[in-house]
C-alpha cells in the first residue's frame, strides 16, 4: 500500500507492506484522513507515535470501508462505512483498527467530513464533558475557536445548552465562527468578557494568567493545545481563591479500553446530532448539514500530502484539512 | 462575652456583645476552638473574614454546648455537644452557627479533640474524596504530613485503603507521623518515591514542578496550602502528558449550602470512624482513640491566646493547637 511517510522532517508518499488485521481488528480501506496539530509535531520529530502504531506513517483519524476482518471481529461487515481515531497510521491507503475503536459513519456525512470528524469531536467531547463536566447554562470560553477542535467544541457546547464565547485571531474568520453559535471575539478582549465556568485552552501558555482571573468560582480550565508555548506562571493562591481546576489531556497515549469508551460515548451522544432528520434542519450540500457540521477548509488527494501539510501549517483556516483517497 | 480579637496585627482578649441566634441558628457556648493557618494570615491582615462572619474575631472551628436556639432551629437540643467549621468568630465564649453546619460530637472525643477536629478533617476529606476522587489502592503523597490537615488526611486515606507517603521536615516528627500509617520521609526525597496518584499540597509553590513529574498518568494535585510561596512555573505539556489535574480549594469562602453538605458527609463518612467500638481499638486516654485520632500538640486557655498563636506560628508541632474555655 501507499502511505504518507515521515522522512527527515518531510512528508512523502512511500510504498509499505499491506497491514494484516489481528484478533478483533478490522482492515479499513481509507477514503479520507484528516490532518491535526499532532501530525505537524510528529513531522518535526517532537511527538513520536505510541507503541503499536506505525512509527513513520502519520494520521490520527480516518474514515473508509471495511475491507477485511481479523479473527473474532464482528461489530462491522465488509463494505460498511466506518471511522475512528487511531494512534497513528491513518494517512495511508489501508489501516488496521481495533473494532472497538471504530464507529459507523452517519448517512448524512460525505467522506471528507467523516475523515475529519473523529479526532476533533472526540477531543472536544472528552474535554468539555468527561473532564470539565460542562453543564447546561454554563459559560464556556474556547481559545482558538476557528481550529478543528474549536469548531467541534463550539457546536457540542451549544447543543448541550451552554453559552459560548470563542477567541478568533483572524478577523475574517469571526463571522463563520459566530454562525456556529459562538460570540466570536478578538483574543485580546477575552478577560473583560468573563467570568467563565469552563475555558478550553487550545492555544497555550500566554493566555493562562488571565484565564485564571477570568474564571468563575468553581471554574475549570482544560488544556489540550500549547502551540503558542507550554510554560506559564501559576498563581496557586488565585487557583485556591477561585476553587478552580486545571486539566491537561491528550487522547493519543490512552490505552485501547479508554479509546473504546470514548468511541461508545461519541456513538451515543454525538453522532445522532449529525442526523438531519433528528433536528429538522434542511439538507445542504457537501456535509449534508444536520445540527452539527464538520467544516472542511480544504481537501487534498493523498499524493499532495506535502501541500496539505503546508496548508495546515500556514493556519488561518476554518475547519479541517482532509486527505482524500479514491 | 469575651473573645479573641485582632487589633493591629496582635490577638488580644476583648469584651464583645453576646451574639443572638437568628432563624435556624444555634447559640453555642464554646468549650474548645482550634487554631489554623488561616488565623495566622488573618492576624497579619491578609485573609479577611467572609461576609456574615465577625470581622475581628478569628477562629474557623469550635466545639461546645448548645446554649440557645434561634427561631425554627430543631436539629439539636439545649446542652447537646456540637462542633462545626465557621467562617470566623470561633475563638470566643459564645458563637452563633447555623444548625445545618453543626455536627454532633462523638462520645469518644474530649473537648480539645472536638474543638480541633472540624476544620482539618473537613478540609482533608473534601480535598481527598470530593475533589481528587481518591480510590482504594491508590498512592497518596501528603506534603506537610505533620500539620493539622496532613494528620487528618493520612488517617482518612489509610481508612479508605490508600497507600500514603508523607513529607515531614522535622526529623523528630517522622516517627509519630509514621505511627498514623504513612511512610514518613524527608521533603527532599519525595520525587524518587513516586509515581503518586494523588498529591495533597499543604506547603506551596516550591514542590510544584517536581509534583507534576512525580504524578502517575491520570494523577491529581490538590493545592490547599501555600505558606511556602504561591507562584510557580507550570509546564502545560507535562500536565497534558500526565493527563493530570490541579485543583485549588478553600473551604472558608463557600456558601452555607456547600458547607452544610460537607458537614453531612463528615457525619456519615468520618465521625463513625472515631467510635472506639466500631473498630475494636482499645480506649486510650485524652482523645479516647478509636480508628481515627485528633492529635493535640498543646492546649491554651482563651486568656493565653497570644501565646497560643506564637506556638502555632513557631511550627514544628504534630497536631493541633487548641484554645480551651471553662
Amino acid at each position: 500500500m501507499r502511505a504518507a511517510t515521515i522522512r527527515d522532517g518531510e512528508v512523502v508518499i512511500e510504498e509499505h507492506p499491506d497491514p494484516t488485521p489481528g484478533a478483533g481488528e478490522v482492515l479499513v480501506r481509507v477514503r479520507a484522513a484528516g490532518l491535526n496539530g499532532a501530525d505537524m509535531m510528529q513531522r518535526r520529530g517532537l511527538y513520536p507515535a505510541p507503541p503499536g502504531s506505525p512509527a513513520d506513517i502519520p494520521g490520527l483519524e480516518l474514515a473508509g470501508e471495511v475491507a477485511a476482518l481479523g479473527p473474532g471481529a464482528e461489530r462491522f461487515a465488509a463494505g460498511e462505512r466506518v471511522m475512528a481515531i487511531v494512534g497513528g497510521g491513518g494517512q495511508a491507503e489501508l489501516a488496521v483498527v481495533h473494532e472497538r475503536q471504530l464507529m459507523p459513519v452517519p448517512a448524512t456525512l460525505d467522506w471528507a467530513a467523516a475523515g475529519g470528524l473523529a479526532e476533533v469531536f472526540t477531543t472536544a467531547h472528552d474535554a468539555l464533558f468527561a473532564q470539565a463536566g460542562l453543564r447546561p447554562g454554563e459559560r464556556l470560553l474556547v481559545h482558538g475557536g476557528a481550529g478543528g477542535v474549536g469548531v467541534a467544541a463550539i457546536q457540542l457546547a451549544r447543543a448541550a445548552g451552554a453559552h459560548v464565547t470563542a477567541t478568533v485571531r483572524r478577523e475574517e474568520l469571526r463571522k463563520p465562527v459566530s454562525e456556529l453559535g459562538a460570540d466570536a471575539i478578538p483574543p485580546e478582549d477575552f478577560a473583560a468578557r468573563g467570568p467563565f465556568d469552563v475555558i478550553l485552552e487550545l492555544v497555550g501558555a500566554p493566555n493562562m494568567p488571565e484565564n485564571l482571573l477570568a474564571l468563575a468560582t468553581g471554574g475549570r480550565i482544560v488544556v489540550i493545545g500549547v502551540s503558542a508555548g507550554a510554560k506559564t506562571e501559576l498563581n496557586m493562591l488565585a487557583l485556591m481563591g477561585h476553587r478552580a481546576r486545571i486539566h491537561g489531556s491528550t487522547l493519543r497515549a490512552r490505552p485501547l479500553e479508554e479509546k473504546a469508551l470514548t468511541a461508545r460515548r461519541l456513538e451515543r451522544e454525538v453522532l445522532p446530532l449529525f442526523d438531519t432528520h433528528a433536528t429538522g434542519a434542511a439538507a445542504g450540500t457537501g456535509n449534508e448539514a444536520g445540527a452539527l457540521r464538520v467544516p472542511i477548509a480544504a481537501t487534498f488527494p493523498l499524493d499532495d500530502v506535502a501541500a496539505a501539510y503546508e496548508r495546515f501549517a500556514a493556519g488561518g483556516k476554518l475547519g479541517k484539512i482532509v486527505l482524500t483517497l479514491e
